[in-house]
């Protein structure tokens, strides 16, 4: 399996974003890895922020930065043509590039030469590690838990990572699975199994899970959303590939429409609970929906407890918000443990 | 899209396989392009014949032969080692190869060492065209059918070469939508679906099958099968992005258990047709399960005919054999055709 050494810390890059969701790169490094990130550089245009200081690559530079990190994405995962001028002048001041763009760095001859001209590197870390195997469907030892989405860039990444800590912090061995670029940038490794040939997700997901003690659990960052028509394929292969023995629903109060597809609409929870057991169960038949995590980012205090209450109220699971309320969310810990006893 | 023009007539090179289920290139080939085909060459060991004559690479050469097409696959589509001498064998009789394995021929240095010595030509037909849009899910005009399976390797392909030529002789513009090897190599065009970065591949699907006439049939060829887990991504994916209007299921009367997976019961007919619906209701809320393709190769006449009558009658949908009783296969072309009025 690939892993990395990225050049630390990260100035990041924020292109000219007017979507939350387009930039779940950067905000999640900044919610994840804040000691890695010394500030932001936005294009005219870029309303996004992580709220790092805005900082030029030359005085990020001054600052102790080391590479400039891709944190916005454009949709299919190209790098946009007017990105390039900034990459260079990032380049020029001395940083080396990380990206998980589709898109490689290195097969943009602009960015290519620009990179061997000022003796910088550029790093792409959504290449999948060669060698994937088939995937073979058998059941393996240790628990395994796999966050799930309503729709794509809602709380899938920051879901598993909140759930993984918890589990350590109660001494229960458990390691967080990056599945994207910013996981795998958080984590320092993983797979990035949208990259992946369609045939070998499933065996990508499994060798991102290998059997384990009995004790340990592996918990998986969901990718994309089996309601999302254009992602589905990516969230089946990892379902079935990760075999889970607890799934956890992530979903984003008052979204009303998937990411980027205005005539689709965000399923109902009670839906996508039903589908995503219909599907896991061919690979583990005791699998289990535990708990729901709640992203009422959009929400006021009274209205983001109202939206919680509301869902433990009609489903009977355990629901919280990871970011906004921590100390709730180990009643969604509690019943991942209480659904394999 | 990437387009071939191939050398033919081919020599079928069959290996060392022993079950049908890995050589369905070399039978498809035999079965919907004999015309292509001068004989077949097989390894020590080997037990699937595709009943043409058995020809070793100089002697096929004689007859007329210009490539040698690798007919037979193995689990996750590597060149096997032991192949490789055969392959090296008909590229000094003066054949080209033409592959589908998902390893590249001219990624294995013995083989592009050896054509390059002997003036010959490596087709890796598996190699996806650049550029794969992302899926949007948009509805398009024209209809659109897809067949899809309880299992993999049970005939998806027959049944929509099938569906194809029964719809153009009764003078409905339809087309014959390849999405894997052994399609494109029959029908000159198409996609390798598997082979497509997981991301792309609901939009690769939806690049086959773009907007057309309103009365134009696509007829896409399904890959995989929902209930695989090895391979419920690649379906997944064409089923979104084909957005069919009709769905027509292919199953093997008498296949219990996935192909390569001995663990996995072959799901029931209702459970197949349930759940492609509900997934396929996501991108095309009038979609219809319109008829059962049933292979019946492994059954005698009588059982062959109770079969079909079984699945008739517990169903409530006209179902028959392409291959066995091509007249028959009427009705399912007019359930398709009865399904969109």
């Amino acid at each position: 399996m690939t892993t990395y050494s990225l050049p630390q810390p990260y100035l990041l890059f924020m292109g000219d974003a007017t979507e939350a969701g387009f930039a779940k790169t950067a905000l999640g490094l900044k919610d994840w890895a804040p000691e890695r990130c010394v500030g932001e550089w936005t294009l005219p245009g870029g309303t996004v922020s992580t709220g790092l200081p805005m900082l030029s690559p030359r005085q990020a530079r001054a600052e102790g930065a080391r590479a400039m990190l891709v944190g916005v994405a454009a949709v299919g995962g190209a790098i946009m043509p007017h990105w390039i001028p900034a990459l260079i002048e990032a380049l020029e001041a001395g940083l080396d590039l990380v990206s998980g763009m589709h898109t490689r760095m290195a097969d943009t001859p602009a960015l290519a030469e620009a990179a061997a001209r000022c003796g910088r590197r550029l790093y792409d870390v959504r290449t999948p590690p060669p060698d994937i195997p088939i995937g073979k469907g058998k059941r393996r030892t240790g628990r395994r838990l796999l966050t799930v989405g309503t729709d794509c860039a809602l709380g899938k990444k920051y879901t598993a990572l909140a759930l993984a800590n918890a589990l350590k912090s109660r001494g229960i061995p458990a390691d967080f699975r990056a599945t994207g670029q910013t996981g795998i940038m958080i984590a320092g490794a993983g797979i990035p199994i949208d990259a992946v040939v369609s045939d070998f997700v499933a065996g990508a997901a499994e060798a991102l899970s290998p059997a384990a003690d009995p004790a340990h659990w592996d918990v998986v960052e969901g990718q994309g959303s089996l309601f999302h028509p254009s992602f589905a394929a990516v969230s089946l292969g990892l379902l079935h590939g990760s075999q889970p023995d607890v799934i956890v629903l992530c979903h984003e109060a008052g979204r009303t429409t998937m990411l980027g597809l205005p005539d689709y609409p965000v399923p109902s929870l009670r839906e996508a609970i039903d589908l995503h057991l219909a599907l896991a169960r061919r690979v583990n038949p005791a699998v289990k929906v535990a708990a729901v995590s709640l992203n009422t980012s959009q929400l006021g205090e009274d209205a983001a407890l109202a939206a919680i209450k509301a869902v433990r109220d009609e489903l009977g699971l355990p629901c919280a918000d990871p970011l906004r309320h921590p100390d709730a969310f180990a009643s969604v810990v509690d019943a991942c443990l209480a659904a394999v006893r």
